[in-house]
């Protein structure tokens, strides 16, 4: 069972104010949506369609219908996750009855023998199991398990998390005992059956999830066979296009991130932590090239995956167009799932560089700054008139939409912001790793009442402080091992003053002989005291950075960049013209902080020149320009002021 | 009877090469596609879909089917109208023989009322006009007008000329004396009837082609109310985009360029020529303000429109991306079209301006050197492994693809190239105007015998020279009226070695009291003597061109230019790598003409850097650069050395 959810309190200025949006505004709003008990919204039905499967069950008929997306079920899911996770820091015992009642309901509409899917149980009773490559059975079991395993770590509680192993077990007997044909089109199964293994280290559901790995791709003309035979259809979806469901090849084989890119890194995510449980080498070397063709080929500076709305999917190698992104919120948390897992085959700080990468920029786009609205698409470059309007265009909205229903993003959200712990952390033996920066503290495990406070301004402070704190003047031994941030060029790491590590642009990375460097980690093991404390010193400035030639959308161009945060240039700030704008060579002038300004942001202030519009589209000499000075700011806090130009990449003048 | 096909002989080293290419390649290779000879290729059929119909109307019953798409008898009309022009200036007995036969079994598959379509006299008897939207009746109709027209003009023969009035007759009978409501899904039908109305001087004509015109978009929801009624469809196209077919609204109401972007500029060709024979006001400022859109918010630098393959579409205002261009070939011969028709409502250069820029670029571009293979899409920006490739660039081929069958780019680029006169030239009463500069000798009208020779090694050498030529020392008193390119910032022009116009950059434009400038065009008038000569010098050299900013895919970008030609930058001439390329300031090095290379090209030198390509995707030092000379070829020729990048719009350095 995860230690770190529960033992970790989050006392995060930064991240505190997130919690409390989705403690406060997305979960609440969230029920209320799964109950359809907002007027305006589309009714979502899913708490409804257990009712109707329970009743099914219990009376043979039912009194309603079926309504909603053939995955209804996983809303609830998601929701149930997300309110394990706030029940946590923000105990709320109204809340708690609520979701044991809808437990409850969830146990009455599952079969005998652990079936558990309302959109068969109500509406197609004869076709379970017929159409794995559109059903979302598996999918919806899956995001139920996950919801389990959270709801029993948060809470102690096992009655979902039976629910959900007798559900496991009817999945085992038929695809594991009885050599049922096939693999989940939407892969999340595979990464939900770690996750219960985990909790319950019930060996069969680790056997089940590798089933699922393994199997997949190898037969894969799978889905061309069951499209012959199945009869029906949820969408009509193209059984020929492989790529698209990630079944091309087996998994081992796989050396392109490939096909919906949800999909495709919930796939990694299960590979990779059933890789790190079993060491299988032909499985970390698949993860690790996965792992590489992302993140040097196929993805965003603000770490956003997903290049098209097509299949909202992976296209090719470099190609990143900033206009028509996809970057999916949903697959960037799908990234930091599996930089989570990779970061346990091996604990190499490039992983959680690009986990901070996707949360900070993409995942927290995602959300508006009053929790209120949710971009799915996060395009890094948005025109009004264009965006959201031109054909090519419909999918990268200018303006978060209002948020009706349920659907996937916004409860993936709530989910990722309340146990951001998992991710900030991870447990060795005696070493705690710190991979992000997250104020709060710590209950270190077996130390007799031990804890390690973290104090930061992070991600605008440059200083990391962590303390230890134990019970009664005694001492604990353990490793703290903190991992140097790869984006940045000024490090100095102090063990109660005694500077014992030193990053600096000339001579790299030094440290002395206390403490040892390892794939991006600094390792600190003593027998810590009461009262010690290490501070780190990242040191963050507002700076030009490139992309490689190969991305045909960025030459010439440059972002900016201040620590681990990605800024953007909003027309509001910008005499509402963006495009005319050119970043000049010269100092970023300022980087004040302004606490009033998006809750509180950096504005990086840098020399640039506007090209003036014309009345021709082409011209035979260079527009008129104006210097000017360029204002930008956090792209996780666009699009909170109005419809504007909004850009990443700028030309270089 | 237009006068130009007829009396102007192309005497060009540039076109002549295209034209014997178009004669001896493409038509004979058509013809061959249309009579299903060739092995490899999809079979057309278009032919014997004619046979079948005679059959059908003969018999009652044919012995075969009906074969392929819905407007397949188009495909025999463009062929029809090529081979027509072809004639004129390469007469060919046994071509003009098997044409006639085609011409009468196109006559004997026509109805005793005039009605003449082969998919509804043998697949659809009993769905004649029933879903204008979508099955092209009209526009298959057009196509053969257009056919009767050019035959008649080339050869003299009626026989075509005869079976279409006839067909006109039927139509008229139909939407005008029946009333019958509606108009065609693709426009083409009101530029045919124009043409028609040129060639016989039948008032009908152009009351039909005022009728489609005038009664478009004023019901805007009738295919909506077609689609209720039909009960059967084509494609399933979608009635509510009024847009794509551009009825949304009465065509003098129409203000920007939206929707399928062939469809749209064939209508407003028709619109453009009825306006230009009616004078009707309304529909001037109508094709005015459409024209405006289209060339100062809308076309790429190559004279491609349409940004987008879904829909084939025009998409919004300054959206021209380069990698996903659709700027097909036919809408850009469209625009053309639409030019030549402004020109005869108003001599105004910047019409004729447009129209060279999308021969000399898009529509040259279209055919590959040896005649043998097309584009239908004209991207600016290709790059292997993604172009053609990704799921957003499958219609941008980084090759041409193989012509299998009949479609639309080949023979409309083949009855272009054919029919050069047309758009080279135009006659108002005494006045000639040269619109493009094209070698040859110019039968002048009503003037005993005189001509007008052209010399000019356009469009790489800068100089164009008209020399008129009388019989038996007469002289001949008429108006050369020449237009002034717009690209070009340097002007000479002499009369018999006087000069009469200038142009520098200090001083812009002067004319002598002898000559008059007007619209862009120099009014030469005089009693010219046999021997009397025009010698035009327009500077070109080799410069670069920019952007309006408000373009987001070329801010802080380049593209060069010579003359008329637009250029490219492709990897064969540049080390295989385009996208790390910058230009740098400084003189364009060298142009130099390589008669070896491309046909005969000059090549830009360009003084530039390559950003060397990393490992990593973003880098936060500028990526190391090396000084290098870029060669840039004319966009017309790229692709013709094998799969490489290519780009025209590379960033300034």
């Amino acid at each position: 069972m995860s230690h770190l959810l529960k033992n970790f309190k989050l006392k995060d200025n930064f991240f505190g104010k997130y919690e409390k949006l989705v403690v406060e505004q997305v979960i609440p709003y969230q029920e209320k949506a799964l109950r359809d008990e907002i007027p305006e919204a589309e009714k979502s039905h899913a708490i409804e369609n257990f009712r109707q499967a329970a009743k099914m069950l219990a009376e043979g008929t039912c009194d309603g219908e079926f309504y909603g997306m053939v995955f209804q079920d996983s809303d609830v899911a998601k929701w149930l996750e997300a309110a394990a996770y706030s029940l946590v820091n923000h105990p709320d015992k109204e809340l708690e009855t609520r979701a044991d009642e809808i437990i409850a309901l969830i146990g009455s509409a599952q079969h005998k023998d652990g079936y558990l899917n309302t959109y068969f149980t109500v509406k197609e009773p004869d076709k379970k199991w017929t159409n794995l490559q559109e059903a979302h059975e598996l999918y919806c079991a899956g995001h139920l398990i996950e919801a389990a395993v959270a709801y029993y770590e948060a809470t102690g509680k096992d009655s979902l998390l039976n629910i959900m192993k007798k559900n496991a077990d009817c999945i085992y007997k038929r695809f594991v005992e009885e050599k049922a044909e096939g693999y989940p089109g939407h892969p999340e199964i595979e990464l939900a059956l770690m996750r219960l293994y985990e909790a319950t280290g019930e060996k069969k559901h680790l056997e089940l999830a590798a089933h699922f790995i393994n199997i997949r791709g190898v037969d894969a003309d799978f889905y061309k066979k069951e499209t012959a035979r199945k009869g029906w259809q949820v969408w009509g979806m193209n059984a020929d296009d492989t790529e698209y469901a990630q079944n091309q090849a087996p998994v081992r084989e796989l050396t392109k991130a490939t096909g919906h890119s949800v999909r495709a890194v919930y796939l990694y995510t299960g590979m990779a932590h059933l890789a790190a449980e079993t060491g299988d080498e032909g499985l970390v070397r698949a993860c690790e090239v996965l792992w590489d063709n992302i993140t040097k080929q196929r993805m965003y500076v603000t770490g956003g995956i997903g290049s098209t709305n097509l299949g909202e999917a992976f296209t090719k190698d470099y190609n990143l167009p900033n206009d028509t992104a996809y970057a999916e919120t949903c697959a960037s948390i799908g990234l930091m799932f599996f930089a989570r897992r990779m970061l346990n085959i091996k604990k190499d700080s490039r992983y959680a560089d690009e986990m901070e990468r996707a949360l900070y920029n993409t995942v927290l786009a995602g959300m508006q700054l009053d929790g209120k609205r949710f971009f799915y698409v996060n395009p890094l470059e948005v025109i009004p008139g264009i965006s959201g309007e031109a054909v090519t265009h419909r999918h990268t909205l200018p303006q978060r939409p209002k948020w009706f229903g349920c659907a996937c993003c916004p409860p993936n959200v709530a989910r990722t912001l309340t146990s951001i712990a998992e991710y900030a952390w991870s447990e060795t033996e005696n070493t705690v790793f710190s991979h992000l920066y997250v104020g709060g503290e710590l209950d270190l495990m077996d130390s007799k009442g031990a804890k390690l406070h973290v104090e930061t301004g992070y991600p605008y402070d440059t200083n990391v402080v962590y303390r230890v704190e134990t019970k009664e003047e005694q001492t604990v031994n353990f490793t703290l091992a903190i991992r140097l941030p790869g984006w940045c060029k000024k490090i100095n790491v102090k063990v109660n003053d005694a500077t014992v590590c030193m990053k600096t642009e000339e001579r790299g990375i030094e440290v002395t002989k206390e403490v040892r460097l390892e794939n991006g980690y600094l390792y600190i093991s003593r027998e810590f005291a009461d009262g010690d404390t290490i501070n780190c010193y990242f040191s963050m400035h507002g700076e030009r950075i490139y992309a490689n030639p190969a991305i045909a959308a960025n030459n010439g161009k440059v972002a900016l960049r201040r620590g681990p945060l990605i800024y953007c240039v909003e027309g509001v700030d910008n005499e509402e013209d963006v495009l005319g704008l050119s970043v000049c060579d010269g100092k970023i002038a300022t980087e004040a902080y302004q606490p009033e300004l998006l809750g509180g942001v950096r504005v990086l202030k840098v020399p640039g020149v506007r090209a003036k519009r014309t009345d021709d589209l082409y011209l035979s000499k260079k527009p008129e320009q104006e210097r000017v000075t360029i204002t930008a700011i956090p792209y996780y806090a666009w699009g909170n002021r109005g419809l504007n130009e909004m850009r990443v990449w700028l030309p270089e003048a």
